[in-house]
């Protein structure tokens, strides 16, 4: 392939391989850091400082359930969040298109006050360029965050080590081990169909609102139970991808149960009639998490005191009986769930 | 004004009334940060980590002396550096065009690779979108980074608080005193001129390189001396502004001669034939540095020594005999330097 295509930013396996044929033979040069760009973890950490980036190039910018400003500010605090870390400062570069509206401007800046605040995860600097009419679509957010250790951490990982071993001061994606359980904290699908659905022409109505919403406070209470072992917010390639991640950078199988996953009736439908599957959906406002069995129920209930946890369930086990993905079905049998090639709906994050 | 402009990303006067309007107006909500975006100084700090972020969308993406990717890294090095912290780690997250070159791709990330390991900072976190065609004018890097309190800053502190009184731990722009000498660490315009002559379409041939480089090094060389105050990378707006910007902020007038400011023929030339003032073109790899002026002859020796600041000079003093910036002109007599609106050559970062 000589150009750049729509799958290489979607999320999926082309993806995959430009980082890792690209991305990774260029900037990954030193082997001191002690979670470099290799891992492809959420978060990078040097110096027992957990670092994350991601820009946003979302359509439309406004959406059921947030915008362009939210989103921006609640993907980079999940990042750092599933690490185990706290986030405590966010950045923020603005490019923006000539003739944008600025009170337009205004709204998105009200919505990441409003998320900042929510999280208690201060935005400390940031940069804005203004380019000519035609020279991007209306506007690009970047965010960055910075997050530290804390005792919570500390303990958590201590109450994973009572139940097993551990070499890992993270909550990494490559901790996960036979017999872990598997948590989503929600329902699938919400935020990639609501942006679907906004942008028209697709033929459906139902507004299905977006989960965009910041996750340090959910987590903060799973890891209060202790013994997570592994996190991931299933944004582009959705669950699918997540869980091939999970399975692949830990050498494990995973078996889920397609009953415990849950999708509103309104996304499954949409999902229907566009010939899209859920599990392959972005979410902006979930987790997925890896906890040591003998803790998973009671983290669980953690989970769904919180507001953003209350549909939690445990959707499955990682195993060694099988390699990769598969799901039991409801109607009966298994399938092998794949990591997909791209995400169905571009430009959700 | 009900939409925005150009000159509301161009460094300038307009520029930053955007920013204390609407951006500190939302974004800027904690009172506990070392130095808070309302600092709009290069870097913020919080909890002893300086960070900072920064979007390019330069045109074109590749100029004599760099690209996109050699100025990316250089400039978020530079924003660390001149606040006297060390730069320990880079993200930098990608929105490509579709259909954009792999090899172009390939050759920018090669000019981060060697800008990073020339500055011995690892990009360690990244991100990569892909839009559709017309949805972005080929590419967006948006690089952020962190840093750590050293050493070297400590010392060069405790070097200042030898001559006058210094209630700051670290190297702001707001730092400057009277009697503060002014060092430029070489000659001025390189960088915008560099992208305007190979824009075409202006008329002149004479190929300028841009000056592009990360700067940690030559400002570590100075650092050991001591007795730096403050620091500033005269990017957006050129020298006219950042020294506008430090006058402000420190609350002292800036007295400079123009026979002490360095700039090259080719630069001075192609400023004459566009009508434009070389003190107001940005710069990618300079550094305007305030010391007590006990230690100026010293540091300016330093800088020399370094291929970044050879040709440094002083070119003024900080004093309370006037208002805003001035300068001694060549032909005789004062006139006033003032901030420019915004800056004359567009999308130069």
């Amino acid at each position: 392939m000589k150009h750049i295509t729509l799958a290489h930013g979607a999320g999926g396996a082309v993806m995959q391989g430009l980082i890792k044929d690209k991305m990774l033979k260029y900037l990954d040069h030193r082997s001191d850091i002690q979670i470099p760009l290799s891992a492809l973890d959420d978060s990078a950490v040097i110096d027992d400082i957990a670092f994350t980036i991601d820009s946003h190039t979302i359509k439309p910018l406004f959406f059921p359930g947030g915008d362009i400003g939210s989103l921006s500010v609640s993907g980079t605090i999940n990042d750092i969040s599933v690490m185990g870390a706290r986030p405590i400062a966010l950045s923020s570069a603005f490019v923006i298109e000539e003739g944008f509206l600025l009170k337009d401007l205004e709204k998105i800046l009200g919505s990441m006050q409003k998320t900042s605040v929510q999280a208690d995860v201060p935005i400390i600097t940031g940069d804005t360029k203004v380019v000519e009419h035609g020279a991007i679509d209306k506007m690009v957010i970047t965010t960055s965050a910075i997050g530290k250790r804390t005792e919570l951490l500390e303990e958590n990982i201590r109450e994973v080590k009572k139940y097993r071993e551990l070499n890992e001061r993270w909550i990494r994606d490559s901790n996960l081990k036979e017999g872990d359980k598997i948590i989503v904290s929600g329902t699938i699908g919400d935020h990639g169909i609501s942006l679907l659905s906004f942008r028209g022409g697709y033929g459906f109505e139902s507004e299905v609102k977006s989960d965009v919403a910041p996750l340090n406070r959910m987590i903060g209470e799973a890891m209060k139970v202790g013994g997570i072992v592994s996190m991931k917010d299933p944004t582009r390639g959705g669950l699918s991808n997540t869980l091939n991640e999970l399975s692949e950078k830990s050498d494990v199988g995973i078996l889920i149960k397609e009953e415990k996953i849950k999708v509103k009736e309104a996304v499954r439908s949409a999902c229907e009639m566009l010939g899209m599957d859920a599990l392959e959906i972005g979410n902006e406002g979930k987790a997925v998490i890896g906890v040591v069995f003998e803790k998973a129920e009671e983290v669980l209930d953690a989970l769904r005191k919180t507001k953003e946890g209350k549909d939690a369930e445990i959707i499955g086990v990682a195993t060694n009986k099988i390699k990769g993905v598969a799901m039991e079905t409801i109607v009966g049998g298994k399938r092998i769930v794949e990591a997909p090639m791209g995400d169905p709906v571009p430009r959700i994050c």
